[in-house]
């Protein structure tokens, strides 16, 4: 049984976009090599990723270790928490995801069960590599996390970040002071993360080794709305609330500005994410029809976060796939780090105008604490002060020792200060992006097939900033001088930072059809006129049109039709 | 004792282009954060290394996992070569590299001294923790690889890769087949390699997580002449040959062309990439002046390398530091994963003509063999054809067992055969780049402390296009409209993709100093004339210069400034 999926792997890997990983030793599950077509894609991905948040909203990017020390993840939660539930097969020693063989076997709520409970159920389920019952089989948590040691004599135990995230969040006090000292900022990194995934048997949809791009956007607790709101307030989009899921409903079109004023999205600060994600995707290539954004459902939504959304993406092998996550997590991960590190992670808020407060304070008389502590008056004095008054004395611990303060130590008065500010911890919105999950969901959408004159053809309808290869150059003939003119046109585009390549093997028609197949939206071809009048034919890969250009200045129309600012449609009017 | 390494690093460090890893848990040495201006820099620094080698030379980037399964590092040697020599002080348990301790010490040669000797050796020698002798001391070989497991279960050992490069040979089938089998080809990668260095100590030079940028291209054996070596041959630079060397004289200035015809390096094809590495370099900011190329001598060079350069770079604290090597690495590695692998690792390269042999050759007499061998016959005549014919009968093996094959089975004839071409394992050049060090070395090289006007100025004098901001945009007062404005340019130019930064805090002096020191090239003040005639001033880093220039059309004009097609001493012109 062949599908999409298999098609669009196959021709990945005869064209070069994705490869298995060291092939000549048996590939290992869950790691795959970008090619030469395929990095590039990657590249041009991630450089629009960047325009988005980097250049656009002005979040710069940071670039953190993948070995992390075990201290981070103990704080973030990954050393205890970061698991999935296993098991072995008793007969062939396979091992399985427990809750994967049992969802299969049509239990359902098998993600959500503990380990007693699945080991119960996977009782009488067949084991799905061998086939035999599984029987009495244990069922254990299994850390995801890839391990390591740093430095000689297993000194120090490290981690592969499951996630760049944690990198924004150590350094926060760093980002703090690069921003200024104000609120919202953020912060992004786009890496690779791992996860040590048990058996994982979905190509390019389950990696253990992938790439994320994250965002870190650490606002004021109580001001969430984006300042630039506006830009994506009537951006209209699908969204499958938790009321549609219960409901069993299809996603609901509507505008940000109806999703947040009917409360269907917690704040416009996500709202804005959720607009500016649906506008990158389809950006990328991301076909709109096959694209929705999910509320994660109370029972799945982490127990600290506020709202959450996934954006899914359809695929005609894996149906919705969670590509993108973009999360409210409150004050979670910054007080997970501040307990851990002993260090503060919050911002002084200046109030606009300071505000005045009465305080009762503990004045300490020194007349009486001298004679009775001596050279320990002082530190007793200090204690005193930062102490809350109690009627008929209180206790402060000094040096370790609690002393009792009786009445006759102290006057209490009551007074008016100034309060400039407060300490404020920052709640973080985050925007979660597997891009290799991106990679392939813009390769399944932009495939398609078709017969032009009685020939099949293949073609990545790619947008053209994605395209890996953006031009290719044919002489008509090997011959007459031909070559020599379209390989300086290939000189002359690289030199403009064109992605050229030449090529003069076989008919026009075959080479037409090979950059089809990888997505090279425009091709230049050099004929028998361009030595006369120093025009070429310039095709276009969607229409299959063909215009004569002028060979001067190709390079830059080249790049305006890849950028967009000008189109091919304009080139056909006389 | 505070030399301009410290006063770089604290720069980064308060500026935010790099930054101790992880800081709030104490960071661990041998990792280094970049952080928001670190982060573009290097970013721009690997996009030029890309229009060198991607576009321009046409090597593709490919990206393969940064861990590897065993088998590759079995055959690549790493598992059993990669290694230190280590000790630890029998007092304070602390680990060091032993030839360090040793060279240290004074004691000359130690990096090439085996684990007893050097053992002896550091007898005497005090530890250089806690003062101690280190007395009955243990040298012992330490891998140098980060070691994982991957699956459940320990099922498969995996290592962090200590290069890029292994990624180019294990795909070298594919890749051979996407250049459509045709030599020379070559494939580039950019990431992350990891060496788990015993006791790193000299931050951003010795890191236990850094970047390559590493070519591999293939070669014939026979043809090491570049195909394009006259765009370097007459391109100067200062080598420091063997020769140099060995006479303790200074490098020698030379031309590639040069180099090649006296044989002080090998070939050209190695001629072009010491040549192309310079330029590179120098693009960069790396100053000519401390830059040299130094060869490898006989004892230091890897057994099968046949020519091996290394770019050095001056720093004032770390003296010349290796920073890019460039080698001929013959068909070393290829053949070591053919061995280990049992694939073929080679090219047919066809003949221009034919040519044709000579052959001897045993044809089975089948009327012989059929009665006395009867369902065997063929199979046996099979290995008989493949065998050469020895006077007197010869011996065959056939499923397993050894038949002694009578000369009466056989004829000898003696034919002319046509070889249409022959398998090649081919050569393998390796430009290797350490982007970190670069990264180091441009801050310290592009690092001026000057006194304008009784003011000391501290400028990061980066070349436009590696600066991480490339314009700033002021206005000249905070009020009155002016901000507004700013904010527009701001805006218009970050639409263009340009790293634009508004600042309106401070006086203007001090604004244009914050981003002298992060090397920002070009300052857009806007004053009381902006809203009046709709002009600006454009301020010049480096020579401090401004001139009005009109607003619009600003974004074209810092892009062509940055790019280097338009000059700020053109503007001047009336």
């Amino acid at each position: 049984m062949s599908d999409i999926y298999d098609t669009i792997m196959d021709l990945a890997r005869r064209r070069g976009f994705i490869w298995p990983t060291s092939e000549c030793y048996g590939s290992v599950a869950g790691f795959i090599d970008y090619g030469p077509l395929g990095s590039m894609m990657k590249r041009r991905i991630e450089d629009i990723w960047r325009e988005f948040y980097v250049i656009r909203e002005g979040y710069y990017e940071i670039e953190c270790p993948t070995i992390g020390q075990e201290e981070i993840f103990i704080a973030s939660g990954h050393v205890k928490g970061f698991s999935d539930k296993m098991c072995q097969c008793p007969r062939c020693r396979e091992y399985f995801r427990a809750d994967h063989v049992a969802e299969r076997a049509g239990i359902r709520g098998a993600s959500t069960m503990d380990a007693a409970d699945l080991a119960r159920l996977l009782k009488d389920v067949p084991c799905p590599a061998c086939g035999e019952v599984l029987g009495e089989v244990e069922v254990f948590s299994f850390n995801l996390m890839f391990e390591t040691s740093i430095g000689p004599g297993s000194q120090r135990r490290g981690y592969l970040r499951p996630e760049t995230a944690q990198g924004m969040f150590t350094d926060f006090a760093r980002l703090l002071r690069f921003y200024r000292d104000t609120l919202p900022f953020g912060a992004v990194q786009i890496g690779k993360s791992y996860r040590n995934e048990i058996s994982p048997r979905q190509g390019m949809i389950r990696l253990r080794e992938f790439t994320q791009a994250e965002a870190e956007i650490f606002v004021h607790p109580d001001r969430k709305d984006h300042p630039c709101f506006e830009r994506y307030s009537s951006y209209r989009m699908p969204l499958l609330g938790i009321k549609q899921q219960q409901e069993d409903s299809p996603a609901v079109e509507m505008t940000m500005q109806e999703a947040v004023d009917s409360g269907v999205v917690a704040h416009s600060f996500i709202a804005y994410f959720l607009a500016l994600t649906h506008d990158l995707l389809v950006t990328i290539g991301v076909k709109p029809e096959k694209l929705r954004f999910r509320q994660h459902l109370p029972d799945e939504r982490a127990h600290y976060a506020m709202d959450c959304w996934d954006a899914e993406v359809f695929s005609e092998r894996f149906g919705w796939v969670e590509t993108v996550g973009i999360a409210d997590r409150t004050d979670y991960d910054l007080r997970a780090h501040e307990a851990q590190s002993g260090e503060r992670f919050s911002v002084f808020i200046p109030y606009t105008t300071p505000r005045k407060e009465r305080r009762i304070r503990v004045v300490p008389r020194m007349g009486a604490l001298g004679p009775r502590f001596r050279d320990r008056a002082k530190s007793i004095a200090d204690a005193m002060a930062a102490a809350q008054p109690i009627e008929g004395g209180f206790s402060v611990t000094v040096g370790g020792e609690s002393l009792f303060i009786s009445p006759d130590l102290y006057d209490v008065r009551e007074e008016e200060v100034e309060v400039p500010g407060e300490d404020v911890t920052p709640h973080v919105i985050e925007p979660s992006y597997g891009i290799d999950r991106m990679i392939y969901a813009v390769l399944e959408h932009s495939y398609v097939e078709e017969v032009v004159r009685g020939e099949e053809r293949r073609v990545l309808r790619l947008p053209p900033r994605v395209a890996p290869i953006q031009a290719a150059v044919f002489p008509l003939m090997n011959r007459d001088g031909l070559p020599e003119i379209a390989r300086d046109i290939t000189r002359a585009l690289k030199e403009d930072g064109i992605m050229a390549e030449y090529d003069d093997s076989g008919a026009i028609g075959r080479r037409y059809r090979r950059q089809d197949e990888v997505g090279t939206p425009f091709a230049i071809t050099v004929d028998y006129q361009t030595p006369e009048d120093g025009t070429v034919t310039l095709r276009d890969r969607d229409s299959m049109e063909q215009v004569r250009v002028r060979r001067e200045g190709i390079a830059s129309l080249i790049a305006g039709l890849v950028r967009g600012t000008q189109t091919f449609a304009s080139l056909k009017a006389p």
